[in-house]
């Protein structure tokens, strides 16, 4: 089993880093062979451009959704977005950690989905959700929060941390085709101190002791859907 | 009146380019003053880092939230930041102008968020909601989709766009006081044709010239949450 982490957050001594750690060894431990992604170390460009593309589809008008499948099928994506969709296709498990930012991803994660979650290797015509190209693949969001569980709940003044995960749940891991376990989210991390923090990352190291007995979130399946059609579910607007 | 347009999409033939021109010129004729933030031609950075301050509160470990507060009070922001955080401060409208990618911003849109809504500039301690820094001004999101209407409707594959949208709308733009106008959704884009496209402009520009009579979206107000306290509310996690 591979798995790969994704890992976006500029401090190397921040409790993200820390959880991004007891997941490397407790998944090393069960006899996974782990990579990280740390994308700030890397430097990773998050901003989809024409850099991205050494071959060129239509050199008057940019589109997006177009350049990447052209380029995925003739061989020119950039080796930075090439070594990490590489890592993707191989990995059995991904894991995204991440700090909540503005109740979503830091951009530089937005940036890694944007770039790499390529047309034609990711997803295709008919090939999303229960057909898409990343099947039998296993996803797993580990975010921080600077509120407690409560500020999430029903009614809340944020919203519920499922509603606000839905886009990444559903739009980009489940559309894909993976598996996406229940997301592990540590709250309230700048008043936890140093025993709270140690409490959490028991925890997160008992969650991915269970992986394989952790319930999937529901995800909609493409029969349920007949009306559906190719030109319905273009995730990049032009 | 002021509108700041924020505009992110890397091709200057692109509709949303269209739907950005749309705008100035239909806003210049109420007589406002327009300016449009051009993410993309800016080069503008998106990931927090370091590079954001030229200021210092702790050397030792980066805490995104404490460094935002620290150099907003003692004049510490890069001046890429700085003069954003100048235009939105300034401005009465501010419209946000991208592409739906993987259901969400563009990473250089959410680069621009995570980096020019500052601790203590756009909300502080009790400052959110009905409460938060930036009160009195209206915000609206004008979003391109490749999918028809019905793919975003309930029980869709793709979830509903209100949903999608919330953590834009109440997390950021209704979090920071705001009054969020309901969004001006273009659907399947990539397939509208030339005749479409005139025809979603014009919507548009009908949709401005009534601006002043849309109802605003939903929004908490402090008031309905008691249990509310500043440490609930961090939308930096560490």
């Amino acid at each position: 089993m591979k798995t790969l982490i994704v890992y976006a957050h500029p401090e190397p001594r921040s409790f993200n880093a820390a959880l991004r750690d007891v997941a490397r060894d407790e998944l090393q431990a069960q006899g996974h062979a782990v990579e990280v992604s740390d994308l700030y170390a890397m430097k990773f460009k998050p901003a989809i451009d024409r850099e991205d593309f050494s071959s060129c589809y239509d050199s008057e008008n940019f589109n997006v959704s177009l350049e990447q499948r052209h380029a995925h099928a003739h061989n020119g994506l950039s080796p930075d977005i090439r070594v990490e969709l590489e890592k993707l296709q191989s990995a059995d498990l991904l894991i995204l950690q991440f700090p909540l930012w503005w109740f979503g991803m830091p951009a530089i994660l937005k940036g890694w989905i944007d770039r790499v979650f390529i047309s034609g290797a990711v997803y295709g015509r008919s090939a999303i959700f229960d057909k898409g190209r990343l099947k039998g693949k296993r996803a797993l969001v580990c975010v921080t929060t600077g509120a407690p569980a409560q500020a999430f709940g029903p009614e809340s003044l944020n919203g519920e941390m499922l509603s606000l995960l839905a886009p990444l749940h559903q739009g980009v891991l489940g559309f894909t085709g993976m598996t996406v376990l229940p997301p592990f989210v540590a709250h309230h991390v700048p008043y936890a101190g140093p025993d709270g923090r140690a409490v959490l990352l028991a925890q997160y190291r008992a969650y991915l002791n269970k992986i394989d007995a952790l319930q999937p979130l529901p995800m909609p399946r493409l029969a349920d859907h007949p009306g559906w059609s190719e030109d319905g579910m273009s995730p990049k607007a032009q």
